[in-house]
């Protein structure tokens, strides 16, 4: 029945906010995919685990677990910035946005932007922000984003 | 004699952090030079100085006083994001800054910009990051910037 194959599907791809024991999952393999990832020790994820988790909801990290096979296929980072401008207002800031290659076409990308730009909606933002290629334009269009500016970066290493 | 009016002047304008008697030296109008900012009162002002003040180094606000006005001439701030790609690396990133229209042509916006990426690189920061539009990638190339990627947004209101 349809019914029940969506209803599964929406199961099998729930977006939650990272766990410590996600390290065991592939969390760490997923971001690989995204840029240069070095392996770190269960000790320095642990400290930074709990450095992020001391921010509360200014800064999330959000995963979906593929309930199958219990790997971490897509993840996501918001974080909140406190400003002046704007009657003191909050902007939210996407980071690291990634899909396991074995799982595009699922609308997981979609799912996780979603729902980090409704957290930062709900937690006061004015708006929502991220840095792209011009490859990832498309995608962020579909997602209700719109360009705006450049960004420029400065390398220290 | 040449010297002492370069000591002066480097005296004039030192770049330092966001005092919480600085919305009484005009630092909320400069604001107002750079977007939409509307008058907060001091409470709000206060908390939410406070509510930077408690992120340490991980948000910085600083700016330039006029020491012949007493007036706040220039302004920029710094967020420390901590990631888990680059070995549990972490970026800076650069918001808001401006300088006064009166004070253009003395190069106190590199000023903010070299102060707020050293802090960002003396943080441990592997890379610090801004988004300008076209009319600005000039003077962040001056600031030792290159752009890299383009900046999509999305506004709640």
């Amino acid at each position: 029945m349809q019914n029940n194959k969506d209803s599964n599907e929406a199961e099998a791809y729930q977006v939650r906010k990272l766990e410590i024991t996600d390290k065991n999952k592939g969390f760490m393999e997923l971001l690989q995919q995204l840029t240069v990832c070095d392996p770190v020790s269960d000790e320095e994820f642990q400290n930074r685990f709990e450095e992020l988790k001391s921010c509360g909801d200014d800064h999330v990290i959000c995963v979906i677990e593929d309930a199958t096979s219990s790997k971490i296929i897509a993840t996501g980072s918001v974080f909140i910035e406190k400003k002046f401008i704007r009657g003191c207002g909050k902007v939210g800031h996407i980071e690291d946005i990634v899909v396991d290659s074995s799982a595009r076409g699922l609308q997981l990308g979609k799912k996780v932007v979603c729902f980090l730009a409704d957290h930062a909606r709900s937690n006061g933002c004015y708006k929502v922000i991220l840095d792209c290629s011009d490859d990832n334009k498309a995608f962020y269009e579909k997602c209700g984003f719109k360009q705006k500016e450049i960004q420029m970066v400065k390398y220290f290493i």
